[in-house]
């Protein structure tokens, strides 16, 4: 593959960032795809910090240390989540803007009602934000020694195809692939799901109640066009999302109506 | 006010939620005005939460205590996120399914770009995804002492409308009101905006460098139609939202694109 250059014919620096922490395999599986195109920067949570959603630090100062990952990227590890260590590597630690924001491997699923749980998704969601065209990439394996090829193959292709042709503002692409061979990437949409939680009770040592959350994904949705399907089907899937979230249609509807 | 009744001529049962925790003003504020409607619960964090977005937990098991708020209505502080609060209320903690949640009022806009980092408008669409109408409800002002009484006001129109009306499966409310007496409520879409953060780097007495995050919102969008301009010009805005965060216009340019 031709190494696509970024703006005055330099190549492309690209900013790699993830929600499992920089320690994860994921990340570095991604950093391996991104390194064929350009320059890589890694600036991760220096923890797991999976389910943050697009939560931000205000309280509490930031720290940052240096992390070689796989000996041989450079990487920042910083205390904040996904979100934090974007807005933090645009503003102070790249040396330029980034080309293009990659968040991931993650490890599980971001289709469906878990991308608005997830700090994946909202590292490249405040990619997207700070101007620079962003990426999500998760393969739906949990597993930490999961088969990331067929998850690698689909990034190579969505990065290629964004770094030539550019995505509109506000726009983000949400890349989810199955574990194993790459089968195929298709467009998609947002699957209509939730989690039916389940809470399991028990009681301390000192008698006290404590909760432990687990749930299973419920799916809304039968349609042939939506992220879980075209998974369930084998096929990664592209679904490009955005973050205004206005209500158009209803707004339409009620825009008449005096409170 | 006419009291509303829930399902079978009851009164409604009404779960409050926040982001500031359960000790602060804007909750006791929200609960009063849902306390005319109907019987009130609260479930809300033990501590403060803001700007943890649509974060659960997942690695730690979740406590409650039951607390008063106001020496007058009952409630549970929970140590989790508020996204937590509502999953744990409807699965574990209330009698049965609540007819309505209402979470707020927080201290601080959740308007324009706002609103994606807002554990106050997360618990709303958390309750939105277990099938309970919701409503987000915010004011302007930081201040602990503000001045809630418009924001109240809102509120109470707000509330009167969707126990009446209802709201469509999938959408939530989102109103945002200035501190101060009510001039009156406007259907708005959300803002395009984005923080401009600055990180204030300092060096510990270790010698070791942190950072300190702060921002300014930057208004990206002229138009009279939006959140901001509608606070802006003293009404207080309502804008429905969607966790549907496909961008449905680009899917439909792209999906001839083979990857």
């Amino acid at each position: 593959m031709s190494e696509s250059t970024g703006a005055k014919g330099r190549k492309p620096l690209i900013l790699v960032c993830n929600d499992d922490g920089i320690f994860s395999p994921g990340i570095k599986a991604l950093a391996e795809v991104a390194d064929e195109f350009g320059d890589v920067e890694i600036v991760a949570p220096d923890r797991q910090q999976s389910a943050v959603g697009h939560a931000v630090t205000i309280n509490v100062p930031l720290r940052t240390r240096a992390f070689q990952v796989d000996n041989r990227f450079h990487g920042q590890a910083c205390s904040g989540t996904p979100a934090d260590c974007i807005k933090l590597a645009h503003h102070e630690l790249l040396r330029q803007k980034p080309d293009l924001v990659v968040s991931g491997i993650n490890h599980g699923s971001n289709a469906g009602i878990n991308l608005i749980y997830s700090g994946t998704v909202s590292a490249a969601t405040e990619g997207t934000i700070m101007g620079t065209p962003s990426i999500a990439v998760s393969c739906l394996d949990f597993d930490e020694e999961a088969d990331l090829s067929g998850a690698q193959d689909a990034a190579r292709k969505v990065i290629g195809y964004v770094l030539n042709h550019g995505l509109p503002p506000g726009v983000t692409l949400n890349l989810n692939a199955p574990a194993g061979p790459l089968k195929g990437v298709k467009w998609a949409r947002q699957a209509n799901s939730r989690y039916v939680e389940e809470f399991d009770g028990r009681r301390d040592p000192a008698n006290r109640d404590y909760y432990w959350m687990t749930g299973r994904l419920e799916l809304l949705d039968d349609s042939e066009d939506t992220d879980i399907k075209v998974l369930s089907n084998g096929y990664a899937s592209l679904t490009p999302i955005q973050y205004d979230l206005t209500a158009y249609r209803l707004l339409g509807e009620v825009e008449g109506i005096e409170l």
